[in-house]
């Protein structure tokens, strides 16, 4: 999954150990897996050169990261052969629910 | 490695089969490996769920894809253990230098 951190998400996720993020959209912080309780306990973070970009290393508690029900978020690849000036299809991949979003979030959302 | 794509980076890429890029600060299309040779042939290429990242699986050509020389931007790791409320230490993981990126690229610069 890719989410974004401000410096308070940084320094709760190493305060704490589980990976906290902030929402742009919300303005708030939040907690990987506060709705769900798929909490990810963090085991490594890496920063990258020019230290604008983390890669978290976690062990991820529950079924999946994924708010639509999967493992994960990148659960669909893009059509190689497809002509590059025509619309991008996708192919399902590693696409299994392995959760019901509906009965983990509570309400039926768009996913 | 992590870098910005916009649209016309992303069908090039799908043309070419090579890792094409956006800089957000010069403004330009680059295509990775123009400067060092480090090509990217791109093996898969997948979307996440709200569709606003990419995760490419490459062919890394070449000795690394960092310009720093090392093989990974990721190279360093953040202490877990200190204070939450200090200032982050950072401690060097995988961070062999691959290749002289002064050599690579013709001039020195900050890395």
């Amino acid at each position: 999954m890719v989410a974004h951190m401000n410096a308070v998400a940084l320094a709760r996720t190493i305060e704490t150990g589980d990976a906290w993020f902030y929402s742009r959209s919300r303005g708030t912080l939040w907690r990987k897996g506060e709705s769900s309780g798929h909490v990810q306990r963090v085991i490594e973070i890496r920063v990258d050169c020019d230290q604008d970009a983390l890669l978290l290393r976690v062990e991820q508690r529950g079924e999946g990261a994924c708010h639509t029900g999967r493992r994960s978020c990148f659960y669909r690849s893009l059509n190689l052969a497809q002509p590059a000036d025509g619309p991008i299809s996708l192919t399902f991949v590693d696409a299994d629910k392995v959760f019901d979003p509906d009965k983990v979030y509570g309400r039926p959302m768009k996913r």
